[in-house]
């Protein structure tokens, strides 16, 4: 009854026998390797598109070396209040950005508006000296909510952003929740919607450790090979890196690990909704779930062996909160999750342990 | 005939296996698992005191957030020339440090000298607001050009250090081949000579990507964990590193990769000195050769697939120099390195493809 | 009729001559010279304690440098919304803080609430090594609403902050103007009430071009000397600072001339009291002064050469809002506004021109 | 007998008296006042073509500024070893331009030479991700040591640098000096020999407090503004900036003051080849003089109240050597320097006191 995060799996079989060949072989050092190439070009196949794309240890520096890739003197970053670069990502656009500044956004169910948008750049004129200057909006996908951003709520943030000379970058450490959630090409939802520059996740979603920042203009991507170096993510034993991110595109695998994900996120969500004393706080899209649980039902599910986390109310939709003596709770499922889990899940919701 | 570099190996299988069987279990993130807690008394060990350690992706991130420990503004590191966060971490210690300045040492060898650490410390004098203030001297063991620090030598530089206010680290991505060669503890050569804090390399001898960072005052580790956050390097499947460096430290097999690195170093160092076109510029301490070769003798031998590079001769001992014609190159030998692989290189020294 | 900001004015002709007077003589260069020495003084006899004392140009790099002085990696300040350094210094707090985050609280009338303050402290777990440390809370006295904290005020929040081992800055740009509105000591709002740290401002009152950075603990200073200089702004005729400050300390004359000030708010405040089309928003403690007014009062009172700013009415307290049609416009007396200006202002709000 | 530096004189009565009646007229904030507008179009006229000008407080952020300008991840700056970066600037570079690491090249007389630059480049190929790119050369006319680059020996190394995509920055602290002793139009030693950006010095010449950044072509400008107001360099009485570099433009008045350093360094320097107890060790380009004196005769000097201090040799051109028992002292003339000064300091070296 693991549902504290999808990082608490281990990996895709797959994945890791990919990674175990690759060890067997060996090869040139920091990506200058056969395979590495192989699958950058794999990940403009996935586009539909070229993309230059540079693969990283984690979703903190896809995220901080995307932003940084934009920064420079007084930069503004414009960002919703519950994402990663600002609830875990302790100074990191900072630094990564020489100085930049994140700035908080609201928005119910962990979306930006684009109402909320055009008021973050107001508060930023354009040549104005004291305020700062926005250089990007960032995007989560699937957002911390667990919600989705449909391809023209992207293309109307992102038109807002481009007019006024932003870039826009999607943090996807789950993206594979969000396209088989959507049903959509990659695409649809990143380049094709004016997103520029993405963290692609695949640690969560059954890789051991594997994230690519995919810049879907080639042609804007100098600089940011010795911005990687520099930050200490360029693996000497590249390989390793690219051969997770073959096994793990390669035939859809990626795919089938979050459709299973989603499938196991449905149920949990129905046995919630199924159950005496729980109730879901959000209408979840893919498989991080929400719900108002009393502290008796998280204490009993504790005992009985779950892991998840309490979570704040602040970006809960209007008409979604808590009742006395309840709290929100977060429960994500992974490519691992079981049937049998959520059924235990389910009794114990129910007053079994 | 992969002498290019220890790195283009691929990993140990006993450590591929570990990786495999820890991704079967998964288990709490961020290094919250029983296996990394394991790890983490392991190093206190194996260095036979309490240390605090950090585990992290790369050398270049070890180096750069070991420095950026001790930096504050003004902050100055006294270097070797050749040492990789001169030469192959473009601003990584300036990034790091908030604006920390690298400063480059002369050192016959690639060594530094505890008269050439006084002078670097006398052109910045304590309480001096305009020249910079020096905070730490760093050591690269196994250096660069594949000589050791002993241990009374490690023991002068920090004492010119500590008398100084100083910190003194020790880039170790070699570290496993300066223990095999010297034959001491690895106490012997951090701690006990007054190291504070090292770069514990474990990708160039067997992992697939695995290093840490020991402060060998827990006390003195306060901060560190948000910095290596801040950077990036909080793996969210934390047992995949800890997996590896268990493997590696477990019964001695970190010893026994370098000790076979070693053997091969002096196979192929012997048939250097055997051979008719190349002859040794300096006399390796362990896996890393430098040796002298003529342009034909380079050609022939990478036509017949061996693969090394050539190195700047600015840091020479005194009497070792090309003669006309000649140029220095670098060979390595790694856990991975056949002695067929050395017969046929000597084989192609001696004029055969 | 120029009540844009109190750094429109001139400057004291006493202070101009001061620094006449020291350009005549000249001396030993960056601070070395005896009118620094002495001024440096004179801020320990006015703060009744020993303090360290940094001379620098602007208040933008005074709060900079100040809060970089406790900066370390994953650094969150805790600021008002308005504050100076979240609204004017673009990036100023991050750069020099090697990344540090400005946190923005709300607060009616541009202060900080205990509860906020405790707040703010408690999305930041000490320990926490993904959200961020708070390091530091800043406050502005007198505040960018024109209001001020009372000394018990002061330390209500400082003592929370302390607790939780946080410094405590004060944004002081108009400090004296919170003196001469207050009635206190400088020691009474400052050190006293715990304040660590502060920047004290001299330009808006008088001066040049003089702010002065004020540790009260002097053991607590090292490192800011070159912390400065790091920023280019040690000043080669370090003279010409001290000169000023001497000037501006002297025979109480900081205090005349803030005086002067808040005697001229006041002017304007009742003659927007007794017109017909403005209106006060809040209750100035001193020279600051926020009313509303119509649109059409707004650009009548600019047509008869009045100068001043709009103002976001985000932060007003309860209860203070502009009525249809209505605008919030911020006025600022000076050391040099006359009563002529007054009167001729409120001519023109009365309907003349 | 002030030789100790040019910074150690008062400031010029005629800047003076400009700053005073500035600061009886004040003016709006911020550089938007009519004086700042007309003198940066003097600026304009002064170099011969539309520049871009910015007003800074010294010379170290005048610098830190210019070369932050061109910074990006893994920067690199060649500089002559004795460079005011180098040596006084603790960490500036580094932080302004968020981690630009400066490089020190080697260089007699304080000048880089064509064939040292190029080896600088050498070791920074274009496109390599781990060494650093180099973005800027920066030269200081007058250099350190008193010399002066011609024309055509800049425009050799502009002519490198730009072939190699990097800018041409010039530290000129002292570029009033350089004009004086070349006899050259402004234009000539900057931008007509490929300078990008300069340094423009005011306040060793006279100036209280004014320093200026020149971008020479505007259209590259752009974001100097905000990253000057982040570092806290734009002063809110901007005015008082404008007035010092109006009056020190005007009617040559810059070049006066010059000439007169110039005039009492050639008497200074006839001095010291005239007596018996010191001896020039390098031909002085203007007002910088560097000379040879033994112990007993620094001390003698010392002891009759002259300023001067020690140097390093290191940089001394060939075939200039102290002999057995001297030192290297330098002694510096400025616009307040007297002939008295300087038959009293001739006597002192002849043994009197």
């Amino acid at each position: 009854m693991i549902f504290a995060s999808d990082n608490w799996s281990g990996a895709s079989p797959k994945i890791v026998e990919a990674v175990a060949e690759a060890a067997r072989r060996g090869g040139p050092a920091y990506g200058s390797d056969p395979l590495t190439k192989a699958v950058e070009k794999r990940f403009s196949e996935l586009f539909e598109r070229e993309v230059a794309v540079f693969f990283v240890g984690t979703g903190t520096i896809a995220n901080a070396l995307s932003l940084g890739h934009f920064a420079r003197p007084g930069a503004v970053v414009l960002a919703h209040r519950e994402a990663h670069i600002l609830a875990d990502e302790p100074g990191s656009t900072e630094l990564f950005g020489g100085g930049t500044r994140p700035v908080a956004l609201d928005g119910a169910g962990g979306k930006l508006t684009p109402a909320g948008v055009v008021a973050g750049f107001d508060r930023y004129p354009t040549g104005n000296t004291f305020h700062g200057n926005v250089v990007a909006v960032t995007l989560t996908q699937m957002t911390e909510l667990g919600t989705v951003y449909h391809p023209e709520e992207i293309a109307e943030i992102a038109g807002i952003a481009h007019q006024r000379g932003a870039a826009v970058h999607m943090d996807g450490a789950r993206f594979a929740s969000a396209v088989a959630s959507l049903g959509v090409a990659p695409a649809d939802i990143t380049w094709r919607a004016g997103v520029d520059i993405m963290s692609f996740g695949g640690t969560k979603n059954g890789c051991l450790a594997a994230e690519a920042v995919v810049i879907f203009d080639p042609a804007r991507a100098e600089g940011f090979g010795i911005a990687r170096q520099r930050a200490g993510q360029t693996f000497s034993k590249g390989w390793f890196m690219a051969a997770q991110l073959d096994a793990y595109l390669r035939d859809g695998h990626w795919l089938a690990l979050s459709r299973h994900a989603l499938d196991k996120g449905r149920e949990l969500a129905a046995a919630i909704e199924a159950s005496k004393s729980a109730r879901l706080a959000l209408r979840p899209a893919a498989n991080e779930i929400f719900a108002f649980m009393t502290s008796a039902t998280i204490e009993r599910a504790r005992a009985a062996g779950a892991a998840f986390y309490p979570w704040s109310t602040a970006s809960l939709p209007e008409g979604s909160a808590p009742r006395e003596g309840e709290q929100l709770v977060r429960l994500i499922t992974s490519f691992a999750t079981t049937s049998d889990e959520i059924a235990r899940f389910a009794a114990v919701l129910d007053g079994g342990a």
